[in-house]
Formats: C-alpha cells, sequence, structure tokens
C-alpha cells in the first residue's frame, strides 16, 4: 500500500528530474503554489479530479492518487521550529499575536480567523532596497457563539 | 520612573474613557493600526516624534514619552499560544510553515523573509458567504550569506 | 477601572451569599449554564443585554457590565491539567482524539468540528448502576479549504 | 506473533480494499463505531466474541484475535495534539475545563465523569447554516471517597 | 471571604501551638489521618459534619466551615516532584507502573484502580533491621465499558 | 548476544503459549508476583538461582540466564504516563504525596520511605459494591544524615 | 509565625552584619559547613539543640528555633541549573552518571548510593598549576531489595 | 568505518566473555577506572597510547583506535535521568547546588568549579552500619573573569 | 538591606537621568561596556575597587556597594529567549554549535573553551551596505583532564 | 538520490582517510573553514561554483553536487545543549544576552544582529597563560522597521 509519505518522495524526485517548479505543477493542476506544496507534503488531501491530475502531471504509479485524497494527520514535532526561515513566522505569531487579535475583535468582534476555510499565497515584490516576500492570508471569521 | 507596563496601562484606560479606536488612535499618530496596537502594548519602539503625538493624543502625563521611546524586550510566556486567536495563527505556522519555507527559497534562493524589516495589515473583506479576515505580511528578503 | 478578574470575584460572592446555582442564573439572563458559567468565569464575552441582565441579577457595580462586555483572552497554564476531573476529559482527547478524527471525516469529508461555533450541555441522567454524566457538544462542521 | 499494530495495518488495509466505512464494520459487530474504531487502533481490547467476529468480518490471520484481545497500553506522544481536528478537542477542555468540573459538582456533589465506565457518539447533524457535529459522552459519576 | 488556603494556615498555626498531630486531629473528627490531611491542605472536601467537627476541634472562625466543604481544584506545579520524599513515590510509579498495569489485569482483566473510589494508609512497622513504612492503597477496580 | 529486551520478548511468548499467568510464575520462581514481573520486563536483575529457575520454568536459550542476572539501566519514557491504569498512581502521587510525606515525618521523624529496600503487593479484595485494588507497599524509612 | 524562608533572610543579614563565615558558624553549632548552609537555607531541618545554638549563634528571635526544626519541602524550580557554578555539577552527572552507576555495581551489586543517609564536604587543596575544589561524598550503599 | 558506538559494544562485549571488571581494564592501561569506563562509552577521548593499550587488552580490530580517539559529542537524552542509581546525583545537586556554590565562593572567591580539567573517584568504604559508597571529584577553580 | 536587584535599579535610574551610557560608565569605572552592563544587571560581581568607583560615578547610597561584590547567581528563565535580539545569539549557537565545536578541536585538541575565563566586547563596523555589528569573544582553552 | 546526510558521511569519511583539516579544505574551495564545515555538516547551501569545488576536492560521486546545492532545514534537536564545547556558548548567551542588546541599541538603535548576513570565524591567539579561543562575528545591523 502507498502511504502519503511515498507520494511525497515520489513527487519530490519526479519534480527535480523533470526541473520542475511548485508554480509550474500549480498551473499544471489548477490549485495556487502554497496549496500544492502543502497538499504534495502531505498536509492538505487532494480532491479526486486534482490528485489524478497530480498523478498525471508527475508521472506517479497506480495507488498513488488514493494516497493522495486521504485526509492527512497534521503532525509537527517541533513546539518552537528552529529553522530560520519557519522560526521567524513564529516569532511575529509570538510578537503581533496579541495585536492581531485585538484588530480582529475591533473590526469584527468577538471570534477568530478560521485556519480551515483559510487559503494564503506568497509573492516577490521588487524593491530597490531588496526584494520584500509578500505573505497574503484570508480566512473566514468565525464569532463565537453564545448560548 | 513610567514604566512600558504604566503606559500601556494609562493608554488603554484612556481609549476606553474617549471611546477610541485603534485605528482612530493610529490615524492621528499617522501610523498603521497594528504598529500602534503593538507599540502601545510595549512591543515595539516609538520614534521621539510619535511618542510626542501619542502622548498628546491620549492625554499621557510627563515622563510616558521617555517610556514610549525604550526599545522594549519582547517576552511572550506561552511557547503554544493558547488564546483560540492567536493559536490559529501558530497552527498556521506549523502547518504551512515548510511550505512557506520552501515558496520563499523557490522564488528567491536560499534565505529567509525579515521579521524586523517587516510590515504586517489586517483588513476586514465582505463576502457574501461570510466575512473574511485578511492580512498582508511583507518583509525584506534576506540571503544566507556565505563566506 | 474594573477588570474581568474583578467581575468574576464579585459574581462568585454574589452567588455564594444569595444561595444561587448555575442553573439558576442562567435562567435569569436566559442563556445555558455552561455558557453562563464560563462567561462568568472570563472566558467568554456578555453581549451588552446579557452583561446588563447579568448585572441585575448579581448585583454588580457600575463599570462591570463594560468589563463583562469585553473580549477575553483565554488563557490556561497547565498544558496537561492536573484536576481529576478536568483530567478525565483531556484523557478523552488522548484515547479517542484520532477516533473522532476518523469518524467525523467518514461522516463529513476533511474537515474539523468548530470550537468557536459551538455548544454544551452537561445533563445528569438516572441510572441504578449509578448516575451519569451526559456531555453534548455541537459544533459547525467545517471543511478544509482547497485553494 | 502478531501484535496489536500488525492488526491494526491488517484491519485498515482490508478496510480501503473492501470499501467498508467504521459505521458498517460497526454494524456487523454490533457495537458502536467510536468504540471499533478505537479497538481497531488498539487502544481498546476486543472481548472474545467481538474479536472473532472482527476476524471473520475483516478476514483476518490466524493469531490475530489473539491480539486483539490484549489489554493495550494507552500511550499518546503529543501533550499538545497538533492536527487541528483534535486540537479542537484540547481547546474545549482547555477553555471549558473548569465549566465543566463546575456544573459536573453543582449537578452531583463533589467528584468526576469517569473516563472508563464511558461511551461516546458522534452525529451527522442537518443545519441549512452549515451540518454540525454532534459529540454525545456519557460517564459515570464517580463521587469522591472520604474515609 | 475566607479561602480554602486561609483555612489551611489558620489549621497550621492552630495545630502548632496546640501541639497536636494529624493522628490526633483525625481522631478527634473520626476520619483518617490520610485523608484528614489532605483534606485540611485543601485537596479533598470536608462532608458538612465533619466541617463542623473540623472548626470546633481546631478553633476555626465562621465562614471556615464554608471553605472546608467547597470542592477543591486539585493542582499540583512540579509534573516531576523534587521533594525525595514525595519523589520516592513518583519513582516507584515509574520502575513499577507497567508491573501494576500487569497484574491488576491479569487479576480483574482490563480496567483501572480507582482513585477516586480510594483510600489510603500509612503505617510504622518495627524491624530490627530498621522500621518500614507501610503504605496501603483501596480502590475499586473500574472496567474499561464496551459498547 | 542476548540482551534483557530480548530475554523479555522471549518470556512473553513463552508465558503466551505456555498459557501462564505471573502469580503461576512467581510460583514456581518462590518469588512474588510484582518483582518476577518487573524483574522480567527488565526493571529489576535476577539473582543467580532465581535467574536458573526463571530459564527453566521459561524454557530460555542458554545466555538467557546472564542477562537476567544484569543490572538494569531503569528508564521511562513519560514524565507523566498517559496509560489511565498507570496515570491514575501518578495521580495519587500528585494529590497525596504531600500527603504521605506529612504523615511518614510525623510518625518517623525527617526522612523517606525507602523505593530501593522496597516490596509492593497487589491483591484482589472483593467486596458487594465492586471487587476492589488493594496495593500494599513496604519500605525502610531512612532518616536524613545531620553532620 | 516565624517561616522558613523568614529565619533564612534573618540568618543572612546576621552572618553579613556579624562578617562571620559558614566555616565559623558550623564551627559554633559543632556541624560541618556544607550542612550548615544547606540546613540555613531551609533545604535541612536542625535538631532541637543545634536549632537552639544557631539561635544563639546568630542571635534569632523567639520562634526562629520552631521554624529552623520544621521538616522542610525541598523545592528546586530549574530542572536544568543556569547559574553556571551549579551547572557544572549537573554537567557532571549527564556525562558520568552512567560511569557513576556501573562503577558501583561493579564494587557492590546491584543497588544505589543513598542521597539520604549521606554526607559531603568540599576543601581547597593548593595547586601551583592553581588551586582546585575538592568535593567529597559519603552515600551509605542501599542494595535493591528481591522479594 | 567503525563508530564509537560500535567500539562501546567491542569492548563490553570483550569485557563479558573475558570475565573482566573495569578495576582492571583501568590498570592494564594505566587509567582510573571512573576515566576508563567513561571513555569506553564514548564519552572522553583516548590519548593515542591509550588507545592502543586498550585496543591490545580488548583484542579489538583496526580501525578501532581510531574511533577511541575521536573527539565525542557528549549526549545525554534525559534532562532528569530516571534510574534511581544516578538520579540520587541530580537530587544532590539539586539539593546542595546552591550550598556548594556559596561554600565554594567562601573559599575561593566569585568562580566555579571546573568540569573539564577534572577528575573523580569511587571507593567502597566498609562500615559496619552498611559499607557506603566514597565519591571524590576534585576540579581546577576557576575565577570569573572581569575585563 | 540592599539587594542586586535594588542597586540595578538605582543604576538604571541614575543612568536615565544624567543621560549617561554603558560606554560613558565603563570608562569612569575603567572596564569594558560589556562587562560593565553585565555586573550593573546584577550578573557579575565587582571586585571592591570597581564597586567603589561605581557608586560614585551613579551616586549611590551607602550600602550599594556591598550588594554590588556580592556573587550573583546567575539565572535566566527562558531557556529558549523570546526576545528577537537575544535569540538570534541562540540560533547561532543551535547552527553554528557543532562547527565551533569541530573547528576548537581541529585547532586546540580535546576541550572547550571556557565561559568564565572569558571576555567579549561589541564594535559597530561602518559599511557601506549597512553597518555590522562585530562581536569579539575568547576564552581560554580548556584541555579535558584525562587521569 | 544522494541525501545531504549522505553527503556529509561522504565527506567526513574522505576527510579522515585523506588526512585533511577543515582549514585545509576551506582553503581548496575558496571558503573560510567555519563556512565549509557548516555546509559540510548541512547546515548551509553550497553556490554552485562551491560545491563543484568541493566534489572534486573530496572526490564525491555524482549527484552530490546537487545534493549540496539543495538549500538546508536548518533543525536542532537539543533545546539546550548538552556537549561542554556547545553548552559554554549557550551559557554565554543566557548570561550575557541582556548585555548585548543593550549595547547594541545603544551603539545601534532599536534592532538586531542579523544571524542570516552574517560571517563568523575562530583562531588560536597565543598566550603564556594559556593559549584562548577568539570567536569573531559580524553581522548586518537590522532596524525594527515601524510603519
Amino acid at each position: 500500500m502507498i502511504t502519503k509519505e511515498d507520494v511525497t518522495a515520489m513527487i519530490l524526485a519526479a519534480k527535480k528530474q523533470a526541473g520542475m517548479t511548485w508554480d509550474g505543477i500549480a498551473e499544471k493542476i489548477g490549485m495556487s503554489p502554497i496549496w500544492t506544496h502543502s497538499a504534495a507534503m502531505g498536509m492538505n488531501a487532494f480532491p479526486a479530479d486534482k490528485a489524478a491530475l497530480m498523478a498525471t502531471t508527475m508521472g506517479l504509479p497506480q495507488g498513488a492518487e488514493d494516497a493522495l485524497t486521504e485526509s492527512p494527520t497534521k503532525i509537527w514535532e517541533q513546539a518552537v521550529p528552529t529553522d530560520p526561515c519557519i522560526y521567524r513566522f513564529y516569532e511575529i505569531v509570538g510578537v503581533y499575536g496579541p495585536t492581531l487579535k485585538a484588530i480582529i475583535q475591533e473590526k469584527f468582534g468577538d471570534g477568530i480567523m478560521s485556519a480551515i476555510d483559510f487559503d494564503m499565497s506568497v509573492t516577490r515584490v521588487e524593491n530597490p532596497k531588496g526584494d520584500r516576500v509578500k505573505v497574503e492570508m484570508s480566512g473566514k471569521f468565525l464569532a463565537y457563539n453564545n448560548w
């Protein structure tokens, strides 16, 4: 039985051999690069049609589509991530978390931004002082229920 | 001597009594709401001119400006934040951290998004299926130095 | 300025002196006992009308309503709760968490039960072998977004 | 010797191949879906007759029944679960734990809800605003002994 | 309002001044020394009649009985206790925990010893090679429910 | 070279095949069931004569006796054990630890109960309200040295 | 009521004012410097006669002797001590712990060195390459009981 | 390539087969037993001549000497060691750490005992009340630099 | 009695009022800025003559010199520091720690750089691409003792 | 596919066989020893030309260059490193972290030293009292953005 870990390894190998980019793969299956990478890593489940497209695009063997459509169990080992590129985002949550909460509640009332009904993108923005990474997140506002 | 904690309490009390919003305060001092809240909470330092404006806007006593301009020591107690509104951002870093890293490195090469040369905004986006929280971050790309 | 902690203490003192129950208080303000206790403990925010009712019911001083309506920051200190009554629920999440996930995904597809658009009740069920605690939770299903 | 982990893998493979659901398997062995999944995962022990039924239903090899009836050692690795679907239940315990305790003690006196003499179900409840997950738990009340 | 912490301090002071022992206090209120100490420390709740006896025995002020009868929230700060006398018991659980489980399950089937329907005693046993501490625990066996 | 882990696995397999109990094995080697299980699990060392008896009783291969007599390194991975049957004992230490300390010191003076010069037993006690688990521990009292 | 913390503070103040050393104080009460400091810090209990001597030597007020003779609860906050002078001893336990165990068991059989029936001294040893700290520990060997 | 772990296993096997003791091995290579065990476990590096002697003494294959002379990376997994024999030393650091620091500083001034320029021995001391473990440590005093 | 914490607060207040810098204070007492700040924060002890100079420079009250000369207990609360400026140094130790070890051992043999016989400086280095922070550390090499 | 771990092992083996030093390898590829070791360990990525030089210098097989140029995920397992040589650097960050921050901010204003636009060297400095390790770090100053 092919596992999600197996498929991830197959995708990474195929991507390397073909010299593809996540942008390119994403375009082929009609999804965003962020979602495509995340699902390829096994952190999101492919809908059946996208799994089929992915299998074709990457030349995956039979049984791989099945693994791609399974609901993943999302596990991360490091409560505080050590990789500098990921840690900076953790730091932003630490420094600005209470601010995000305060501004969201000022604009929407008591509630949260969903991390499930959620999308995100990363763009390169040219800048003479040094190009910038632009991250855009969008999540549905969910108001606390009072009952 | 007035501490940063004292000033934060004064600002919150003045804001409540005057019925102001962070948007309103931010506009008065010519800064963004996210930065204004964060600096008011003592997680960022006010430049001298902004401290003066803040003191006037909020009716702060003498000595408060000094505290506003001090470099803060940024401490958060909870490695994993429990408040649901803040936790969702932590969860996004956990689930999508490796993806953010992969896409940034595909677009820029080996490096990180700065959390220091950094800005962020929160917007309310109307949507018939439920309004959405839009968070936009922008940080300078920093390439790893090889020496 | 009256804080949420102050109001919690006032409510507990008033409840004790008046010999009231959470069931009784909940009925007076037209909310459920679970929500009422949680909001009185400062873990949920009262809507303005419920805050007014609560202030009247418990004989709270001026300024208390304000505190009741503030958005709380939900913090718990113990990652693993030690109190036996609370620990048993933690144990249920530990033992049955993967099962809850599997059954929810079998019935709904890939997603989660919301803990925000959520309600809960506790009932005493008589039983000749020893009465039973019945806990009912209901949360909106949220499907993962694919984008 | 077949271990509990081996049997779990066999059950998952057989279930997939046969296109069965936990509801379907549970019905075949005359138990609830929650208990069936949990026991199949090795977090509960099958009584001898249910082990025999399970072996027949899933086409398990000889020796598997033995493993199904062994008392499991219930271990979970993550004190704070990261999977969003499981975390939401952890969050409910964090936010509402003291409330569950207070209401149980108001209704029953000083004691706990048993997590051993315990059962649970999950139901899908249709709702025009979005279907809801209904979780029902029932545990025997255990009063603290005074001696 | 007198808290459980206040009453504990009062009891300790009165006990010291009167030169009483836990054995003596326990006898006066007709309970065991272990339970009496534990309840006096605020880790168990006194039934009304025992609270009245305790108040008389220790000369507690009005309001103290109320505090004695409240359901305690049982919190311990150190996941691994450092005091050598307490650590040795933690060590016994670490070394012999799996053995206690195996022997209980051999004698009773799959289940646990209740820590709620539970009692314990400590006795001094004379021994020429050095006196021994005898600890006896008794808890109701609870079988796992299958449903 | 046969390790302690190897021998444990051999003993468990032999016990299963022969349908033996820990009580039965313990009787055969003239030791208590608790100690026998613990030593078989590799948490205690067999004296040479007991190792020989154990090897005969369980039909162990040459070299196994050696492993049985080695001093074990006692390691447990979970600072807070998750298995409910073991956790209840951890909970007892958490709730009653300070009480055990106070009563031991009242009866013996300042010191501890040894966990090394120590023995323990588990008995089933019939009871019309539900049979009870009786755990008896006995450890030598060790007084703190003053020098 | 004077607590152990109060007495510690009194002793430190008196020691400073009188310009005494731990060596000097220890000599006055006829105990070793290590034990004297430890007991003065509240980590060991004074026998009655030593408490009386200590009270005289340090000019402690009435009630202090009582506190000195109480059994302490030995708590340290840092599982890994940060102070460099203390950390080095922690490091020695980390690096040489398995070696201490192996050599003790080679010389004595399976068992431990008691940390209760225990004494320790610190001496300054002159050395032309730099003076050395000599630490001598002596603890009773305790053999594991087999039963 | 032979690793340090490989050599450790070879040494332990050869020691067992030859019925040697650490005392005996240490004498053969002209080092102390503590250092010899520690270096054999891979927690210290052998100087070239001692590695050659060790290889001869234990009959190690070619390539083993190389591994013995490599600088080890000293890692221990358990911040708080669970083995009772090792834990007692950890406990001594916890209870007496501040005392060791105070006495060292009284005798030497502000500084530490080196754990690098360091040696240690373990001796068995006969005693009619039970033999005692004597541990002697000697480390160079290092004064804090002021600059 | 003036504590080290008291003196730190006095120094910070006096420094602010006088508009001094750490560079300026360090020059006045003839020490480096890094050491001066560290000792002023209570993380190092002043030699008597430097304490006297510091007291004069900062206008400290009587008794302050005493506190400045006391050996500090060096405690930091956060195993992983959250302040971004401090975290970056922690990150450098995480990423380059094994490299520092390898290069030190290549150049010196098996041993460490002392953190006690140690000094450090921070300099601003002008650079057209952005000024740089230069940190220079110097510590005595300590070879592991073999005995 | 050759992974970064594979290449690290190949490099270490080749280095040993050829009797090379990090200094020597670094010189051959025209980089510093610190960076070379770090990149060889898989904690930094080789630019294409340096990867080619490294492959030639160390005699690496085809496919190795690819692995050398991949962006690494920088993970360290021990939040507090145990190896004494690495721990001393951790200790320096603990003791002097707040001082580094204070002096950097005095010299540069509010901001940090980059750990990305960063270089470091280690030198041996002869000294009659014992040679010293000199560590020099240089990182770009990054000012906090105010927006």
